[in-house]
């Protein structure tokens, strides 16, 4: 049985928990290997079983370190359900109809609170996407259309190897910058222009934005978000609380007047998933451990005018290791 | 008040529901034109509100045809929230834990429901996603790595208007074509390979498969394949139940003796997400009505040999009226 694994069994009994009912797919990848493309249930308690569709059954019998069976019905999997049952917060009301009848479920967090503590494997694997990432965003020449130079980010991404970009590509440029999530138009890029994009490898997600400046007063914007950026590595070490993280990025923008404009949190845990634990914002407190990898990205976003974000991503080691080697400051 | 919404309306005072809260973003879209990047809430009422975070403000006051508020707090929410609730079954257990305590709450497919049957406008913007994919198809030449053609694939979708894959690319060549979800992978493209793709235009996806054969052996599935995809479309009016469309391919199948290899369902409605409601499977019974698209997939998966697949996207007017302008049958 993997470490992961024992360990979230070991979790499981120091809460008295019979079993534990996980749904999402990136919990599954994480604790059996497999990689489900269909629904699939992974079982967990003394002697795990994932459950998968028939579609899936051929492919999971090659990469599960779980046993696998076909799952037919859930009523089949409620009828093995007795006890202290934990289930995902992001499972489904439907799911949970299905399955529920017999037993009162805890709403768990106990496999995304484990997969917050990168193993040496998992921090290779997001080495490499964000390698992918940064190469990648070097062969584009920003000119053209936003979303010609997204699609060619994301060819690039694919031919060396990431499997999907980590999420939709942000180009913004010119007013639009000021939209956090703006998507690619069919429009010129204009200065400055705000590039958040990232890249897959085996699972595991990378996470960067660059900001690509041209006046001075978009430099001038850019200095605070950069200030803010570094303070906030600058204050990462294990034992640091990640509102604290949050803090010292959002002093730095509030000190400069900006703190209007920055509505959204410093940062957040990159992993199998594009977003998991922790969030470095005002309302998180969990304590930061060796081993996290977190992404530190302020912005100042002046409606109407244009926006600046710097999002480097950071290991926890007995400081803030920055992974990013893409220069800060790019200009047309 | 859009014609969308007040059939919602009407259909909520039908069953007694006092409110319905609809979180899932591509149902919140369908009834307010705003596109969320982040956790939005729709509380449908007589006077509907929409509840955005501050990231989604700014967009949300542009594009949405419901009066827009910040989402401070679920707690805000759970505090408007009385009577008869209705809950989509897609809302995760950790939301309806924080919304519930008030209310008891029905879950409901009555915003998916509403979605089967397309406007004229949603009908144009899934053909041009379709356009954009099959235009896209045609430029690639599938030589080289798998992932290089994906790439080129998604590359080219995305310069002719499409924000992303309706779905992770396959591109699945020699024995791998027998997994139905087999992702790229960095090998050479074998005989037969199995391409299923798809591109989003104004949000709206397409869905096709197309299988490049080269062997006798190869032309004899595809013959068989093709036989059962059109068997299923001929099939395919008004008032006739989605599992007679399945059956109609699953027969052709079975009757050639390959049954046990047709392991997933003939179809599936396409709009706002690229698997909605119906499915055309053998345990639905949905009827099918004028201004539903479908997809007719089926395939044949010979383990450890090859596998292929052959799906259209079919409108159901007085018959069933494929959108696809590629051919079928594709060599090497």
């Amino acid at each position: 049985m993997s470490r992961k694994l024992s360990g979230i069994l070991n979790s499981m009994h120091e809460k008295n928990m019979d079993a534990l009912i996980a749904v999402k797919p990136e919990n599954i990848r994480y604790l059996t290997g497999f990689n489900p493309s269909s629904f699939s249930l992974l079982l967990l308690k003394d002697e795990p079983v994932l459950f998968t569709s028939k579609l899936d059954i051929e492919d999971a019998s090659q990469s599960s370190k779980v046993p696998v069976e076909e799952l037919k019905s859930l009523k089949d999997i409620k009828e093995l359900l007795k006890g202290k049952i934990g289930i995902e917060s992001s499972m489904t009301v439907e799911t949970y109809k299905k399955l529920s009848n017999n037993f009162k479920a805890n709403i768990t967090d106990l496999i995304e609170v484990s997969r917050m503590v990168k193993s040496p494997d998992e921090i290779k694997n997001i080495k490499k996407a964000l390698e992918i990432a940064e190469k990648s965003f070097e062969d584009v020449e920003f000119s053209g259309t936003e979303n010609e130079a997204a699609a060619k980010l994301e060819y690039n991404m694919m031919v060396r190897g990431s499997s999907k970009p980590s999420f939709e590509t942000i180009v913004a440029s010119g007013e639009r910058s000021s939209l956090p999530h703006g998507t690619p138009q069919v429009t010129e890029i204009e200065s400055p222009v705000v590039i958040d994009w990232g890249a897959v490898y085996n699972g595991y997600a990378s996470d960067t934005t660059r900001t690509i400046i041209e006046t001075d007063k978009q430099e001038e914007i850019f200095n605070i978000v950069l200030e803010a950026n570094k303070k906030a590595v600058s204050a990462i070490k294990p034992g640091v609380k990640t509102s604290e993280i949050d803090k010292a990025a959002r002093d730095v923008i509030e000190e400069y007047g900006y703190g209007e404009g920055y509505i959204h949190s410093t940062g957040h845990g990159v992993g199998l998933e594009i977003h998991e634990m922790p969030s470095l914002s005002q309302k998180d407190n969990t304590t930061l451990e060796k081993g996290m990898i977190v992404t530190i990205e302020p912005g100042i976003y002046l409606e109407g005018e244009f926006g600046v974000r710097v999002e480097d991503m950071v290991q926890i080691t007995n400081r803030g290791n920055v992974l990013n080697k893409l220069s800060h400051k790019l200009t047309f």
